[in-house]
């Protein structure tokens, strides 16, 4: 029966990786025998194990190390990683390694190479003395894909505690609508000030709710505070933020005064056309068709933005890129910078289920993503999926964006009213 | 088959006056016919109609006129209310009737008598003069009870609509998350500067996650303000609010920190016992055991407070009142004023559904009910009993909180941080 | 001041017709004047209202034309509807009429043509003597448009009551968990008989949850029974249903042991990576790669199935359709069937808002809709876009289609187990 | 500074016992030392660590002992438990030890006693040579209560894992709508089977949404077939289900078609009202007020019930308690079962958060607890407090119901149709 060494070292105990990779072990139906344990004493000593697992076959082995690689027990086995032709394009070959959102080395020709652009399950293709990940409709017949197995190692981001806890670190644990709010929104506030103070970019991601609830003014003063670098939505967004800043409505409520609009459901629909007439959201604004609203403040201000369309689309508008494949293209590019290098600091998610899910799907596991949604078990999906250094917060979308204006743009609330 | 002749007047479509009572009528089984329709021929034109209903049984007739009642489709025929005395203690005669919380007339030896007290749900007791709601565990025996059929007459609130519309007119068409916040915020605060403005009172009834939440200081900043006449709660709010002044935490998370407290869950049980220990909450006050928040506020400030007990409390808090039966009186004399006659000018229910359902069911229709939670199904059936002035806003309590006290007491906003 | 009057008949004070249309015209700031009101004096007896409303200017007027229309209140002016050619691809005149998803008929050459396809928010396009709607983006240059104004009329469905009420009624007025849930499974159960013996088709819109919860087996059950004709869901619903065919597992947990799979999340990925590799469902249902499930049953028993893409996808499957635009052809070629003229009977939606809405906008009126979710905000959503003959269960999607199963397909229990 | 060593033993790894431990040390601020690590080599051996903790002071070293008994890390230093006499009828001396709800050692004259009905937020009152629980405003004068420090320790129930897994293992780590429900039935109805092939009895906490939905012929017929030995619920369920028996109506609503009733919201007060008039169920049974529902069913086949008050209760019912100590006194009683050591093997908690808490308050760790309710914040709050055996379910309770009717009883469908 294989069996293979991996080994462990942190705060193995405190950050639950040692009874994890048990667990895995365990649940799996397979048997381990703690080799070496050398716990630190006091809590600040890290602690190294080695423990020797065994499988039935090889293959339960090759995957038994994938699962206990992404808690960051690598085997103590040192090969190069196996590579095998795409033979088609499209897809993986059998057996490919799947990536996790941890940064991770694979080993080539005797060294280690770092994997650029970590993303969860996609493949590692490498080329030249370059690894990179690539989604599988991306891979094309003849990219060397690296297979599961040895050679490949996963750095675990280590929790920090105690003193040294993460911003965000306090609410992991469980969520609930029953949290001290004022001093999350003091978290989420310091969080986004040390993003830009290290001159990194924010990204934010919404759904339509904040145009229907009047707090598009609010994303309008954070984009010229300078606190929206970029924004990825749906066509809804966009579709309803101009329709308010040429009607006054959305969704055919007026939002200054709460009513129901005569003929409101129509401006929706009339304002998709409008713009379409003008082939652009800047051909509009030249236009004079909108003055104001979240389209017009990202442009104006030169913030990048990505609207994807989705099924339920009128329209949609010009800009919309209805091909989901193409969404997830550029969805990468404004994640890591049109260079590949400049990635997003920190990730915005508000109100927001299907844009946020995608999004957390390709963001590597240090960027801290912070998720708000009236609603427990959107909050709870998209946490599924978060890394250490997210949190979810449950509340209202429109009440939590005018306190992050009144922390970090006061100077904006006389213009918002 | 019997007969009867009902009339309704006022806005009777726009407010679906008419289309209720016939609603009533065909669901039941029973027929109508419409003797006299003067529909007005304008907006501002008040209508009236004249419908005769035809049931099977005469029985069947008396609780038709009471359902009709209720949208204020009074019978024609002038009797007296039919009188029976009460033959026990604690319940009521079979076939009385059981009132709503309409402005309410009985006719008395041919005189009109305005009921005191209209809340559902109760019976109507002759006295004298004199007629008022009496609930039924408080008959006794001798009492005379108004029992249905004729002699009676409901007053529907007028639904006024257009430029004339109430403050929270707007929104009681429909409950979403999605409405414009801020909008509604100035609509709450309006209508409570209103009813100060009045010389009214303002109830309170909330729930735990005030405390749980940090949003204590921002409710003690409106008791300041003057905008907390009474309130209304459960043993809870008490005890986590005494413990988050004692010990810095509620339910064993650290309020200034976010993180859970060592020996957390104690604190609660702790807090509780001490304040037993002294007997009273002023006493304890008094004793140095608490220096702020609610509890702390109400009683320096002189308001009314009522903190009923349930059946999963620790404790309870020495004040609190443990029995049901005596929680409904007390709670009566907070809603009508001690001397009966100050009826509360507004009720903002926040975070709890046990206390605000039972204080809808005490409240007559006319008093302007607002219904706050994160939780729609909360907010959706406290509103079921509520009236047209009543509004529901599916929105995170803490931030509402602060949202108002922004508006209605930007001076204390330093104070509170 | 323009003036128009236009006419209502029908059980115009039951469906609240009449003061649905007097509330828009006093909304709009507008003033109507009853110029007839011949009111049933019966509950059987249908009503007739004329009533003219007058506008500040003949744009409002238009404008109000089109919002009363979609009451069934028609202008009683009478002359042809006004038609402008399209002068761009994929963008409608200002102006255009914008339609309704009632029965609908434009008058042209003195004679009103039958509006085909009646979905809401398109444009009606007129050829030779055929009207048909047109979605925005299908537009092309030259087509004639019908303009916003007379000339169009709407029918609306009249909404049965009493003894007549339909399978629905009962639960159209409000949304909550807390109903009659046997009784509203029979209902459901009834309608999907009442559809197949009639010989139409009932297309279920289902989301992933229908995996992870095990009802994969229920669901195919279901289609070898009859009752499910076509299935439009995401590609994530085709993905968990192949991968829990391949490895037992949906979304890395054991449906059959409900505990974590070892390398879970894997699956996910490698299930649709060899799907991908055999180039479509039914290669690879010819290779042996999966053998059960609702992908496999809709293939063999050759069901129309439509699985639309999402950002948030992995792969995605090889038959997803990734283009967004192309989802919405596809989905209207479902509801009308092939040849434009098979509307399905009934339409069932489970567990899914965004395919949900999306279904909903393209359906006309007339079709009844069921919809199903755990949670109250989703199907409230769906709902809003719902016509009488709509339904919406607040339940768990699981115990629902079970429960279906046990009315609708008996005999199939013992094989699903 | 004072230290102390404590010692853990048993899978303090997998079960988390060791991280947890050390989590609490630091999290409280203070130091620790691994001074012996024993780590079973293998899954199945057991491991035992000392830890010696610092803290600044002897008040601090007390409280972090309390912490850390409550994970079964019990201190070295053996002396007697510290007693004082209570000082006061109602309240516990200063510095008095707060209960667990795990088995629980006292040492008294150098011998441990067992402390009887383990119950959390309690005192431990030792008279001669036993030791029981008493709640805080049970305490009289005089009584000999624990202190907290030395001379108790508590057992922690062991959490079992692979092959050796509880019945509600699988779901206690991550509560969401979309788990294999077949699955968690099959586990659920299994539970109640043992319960009662243990002879042990099994305890229903039940809200009203079982009447409204239906569901009471479901559990009479579970209440039949001996699955259901006492019941405890609000005032409401015992008002709704009597309504629903001699109406056919609950809150208003027929519950055989769905249909609002005809003066329905009448028919809940007169209900009370006649129940009230016949003092008690018995007696309204006898006189054949009603003839089915869950209260005839729990009369006729005398299983224990106890209804409770609640501030927003018609009448109440006769035999309801609205003094809220009196109810947690009977709850206790049927808990512990009259003799006080006929523990109640499990407890099924459905619809309600209020008395599903307060249960959870009284009840024992060893105690199997499932929670059942369609909205998530109702279960996460109920599963806040439980043990290891609990289990909580975000499904539809009324087709929850019927579920376990059909494994546990199909005898009984035929009668409830």
């Amino acid at each position: 029966m294989p069996s293979e060494t991996v080994t462990l070292s942190g705060h193995i105990i405190d950050n639950l990786t040692l009874p994890n990779v048990l667990d895995e072990v365990v649940n799996g139906g397979f048997k381990y025998r703690l080799i070496d344990l050398n716990l630190g004493v006091r809590h600040d000593d890290t602690s190294t194990a080695r423990i020797e697992v065994t499988t039935g076959t090889e293959e339960e082995m090759t995957h038994l190390l994938d699962q206990l690689r992404a808690h960051g027990a690598n085997p103590e086995t040192v090969e190069d990683a196996r590579l095998i032709e795409a033979d088609m394009d499209g897809a993986l070959p059998p057996g490919f390694y799947s990536s996790t959102n941890l940064e991770t080395d694979v080993r080539i020709d005797g060294k280690w190479l770092r994997v650029t652009h970590p993303e969860m399950d996609c493949g590692i293709v490498v080329e030249e003395d370059r690894a990179r990940t690539v989604a599988m409709g991306e891979i094309t017949k003849g990219m060397k894909v690296v297979m599961s197995g040895l050679g490949i190692r996963a750095l675990p981001i280590e929790r920090t505690r105690g003193e040294d806890r993460g911003a965000f670190e306090f609410m992991s644990s469980d969520l609930s609508s029953e949290k001290p709010k004022g001093l999350l929104l003091d978290q989420v506030a310091d969080q986004m000030r040390a993003v830009k103070a290290e001159g990194k970019r924010i990204l934010w991601v919404v759904g339509p709710a904040l145009v229907h609830t009047g707090t598009a003014p609010d994303i309008s003063a954070l984009i010229r505070a300078g606190y929206v670098d970029a924004l990825f939505a749906g066509n809804g967004v966009a579709a309803h933020d101009v329709e308010s800043n040429i009607y006054g409505t959305s969704l055919g409520v007026h939002l200054d005064r709460g009513t129901p609009a005569e003929h409101g459901h129509e401006h929706h629909i009339r304002a998709v056309n409008e713009v379409r007439r003008h082939g652009s959201f800047k051909a509009a604004i030249d236009a004079g068709v909108f003055k104001d609203g979240i389209v017009y403040h990202l442009i104006k201000h030169e913030r990048e933005y990505l609207f994807g369309g989705s099924v339920r689309d009128d329209g949609p508008m010009p800009e919309t890129v209805t091909d989901m494949m193409e969404v997830q293209r550029r969805l990468r590019d404004i994640i890591w910078g049109h260079d590949g290098t400049d990635l997003v600091g920190c990730c915005i998610v508000v109100g927001t289920m299907l844009h946020g899910i995608a999004t957390g799907n390709c963001l590597p596991a240090s960027v801290p993503l912070v998720c708000v949604d009236i609603n427990q078990a959107t909050v709870t999906k998209l946490m599924d999926r978060g890394s250490w250094q997210s949190i979810g917060i449950i509340t209202d979308l429109s009440l939590f964006v005018r306190a992050l204006v009144e922390r970090l743009a006061p100077g904006e609330l006389d213009r918002i009213g």
